[in-house]
């Protein structure tokens, strides 16, 4: 048995998530039926660095598994990908130490954002971005709020309601926000991150460019504790797990 | 009643080409639906530039319609996109002259092509260029083969077979072959194209591209007047509708 890790990409827009569930197209399921075949029909279960919510999608996300098969990973990587819907990708494939773990081993995650602000959405980007109907925050203000977030803190306010994890606390390591021509992106880095913690981080951090709320509120949010306090949770189809670190 | 010209775009994606057919999702179809919801139901005929295929994008189609209200050209802009699927939308709007035909006012047409020559495809791309497995074609023979298209000539053998079009002669006023990064483009601009003609010269200077063929080859191609002579039509999914100048 040999242990492979792979960097994979996938356009969320067709998918309910990643993870596996009963009678829905999901990202983990494409993947297990192809290794399937690939195995003489033995399933080969998957681990991932985390999942993603349907819509979410992903640019550098991270997986293992473990195979008796001897074939070398370049060629296992091109194997899969002649398999494989279009709309997953593998992007990188490498024989890893037996201890490595997609989910358990991840040190860090960085996501981004996106929210498309020109007067009318490119029909192109619909599913890769948040429209904004045109409105166009004041991204210094996003910024001053950003500065709250950084750093360790309990981030219960941040977290969706619907979750079993008990430690709330994490860093974030760094967030910026900048325009690349209509499209303002938001990219954030840290040691883990809470179900649905970044969608509603970019979501408060919007209304706070829309002056719906102040900067110094955002301090005043993670201190309560409170998710009722926090903004709206932003749509999924303008998020991307962009990189995992190990 | 007044006559309106607007600047479309559109993703062909999901839609059974431009021109209404029984049964099918077209892109005609959606606007005139929702004019008619303007209208009072009373059908409003749209006119376009020209059809495009299924699977085949629009970032600068036109089209016009005559219409009894009198709601000013941005607003009527506005209504429309409110109403109008996310995947056609209206980029400009304004009043023109009874006599402006958006097909037979028509001095030029400004097409694109686009190839994904990366050796793993994004799955972002994969319904906005032709795939090519990592393919890099020789751009300089293309641009050299590109030269014998240029100028005014019978274009029968980069026009599909079913058609009905008797004067096949058409003016090429440019061709560009560039590479954005690890996606090549062609722009090409003329004063009209028959049926098929930038996909199948697509595809003709692909296979030049890719040593199937010499540029000099191109020349005989149009010289036999003869479809078969030439190289296969490209994939609809690559192409764009760019500029229509009046």
């Amino acid at each position: 048995m040999r242990r492979l890790k792979m960097i994979i990409s996938y356009d969320g827009t067709d998918f309910s998530g990643y993870q596996v569930q009963p009678g829905a197209r999901t990202v983990q399921l494409e993947i297990e039926k192809v290794l399937q075949m690939m195995h003489k029909n033995e399933l080969v279960k998957i681990t991932a660095s985390g999942r993603t919510d349907a819509r979410v999608h992903a640019t550098g996300q991270v997986i293992h598994f473990d195979t008796p098969l001897t074939i070398p990973p370049e060629r296992y990587m091109k194997a899969l990908n002649v398999q494989l819907p279009r709309d997953i990708r593998v992007l990188h494939c490498e024989e890893v130490a037996p201890d490595f773990h997609a989910r358990y081993s991840v040190s860090g995650k960085r996501y981004r954002y996106i929210w498309c602000t020109a007067a009318v959405q490119s029909p192109f980007r619909r599913h890769y971005t948040t429209e904004t109907n045109g409105v166009k925050p004041d991204v210094k203000k996003m910024r001053e709020a950003a500065q709250y977030i950084l750093g360790e803190h309990d981030f219960s306010c941040f977290c969706a309601a619907n979750t079993s994890v008990q430690d709330k606390v994490r860093i974030v390591k760094s967030i910026t926000i900048d325009f690349h021509g209509d499209e303002l992106h938001m990219a954030i880095e840290g040691n883990g991150f809470l179900y649905n913690m970044v969608r509603i981080i970019a979501g408060t951090l919007w209304e706070v460019g829309i002056g719906k709320r102040t900067p110094q509120n955002v301090q005043k949010i993670i201190e309560s504790k409170d998710r009722k306090l926090a903004g709206k949770t932003a749509p999924p189809n303008g998020l991307y797990l962009e990189h995992v670190y190990y």
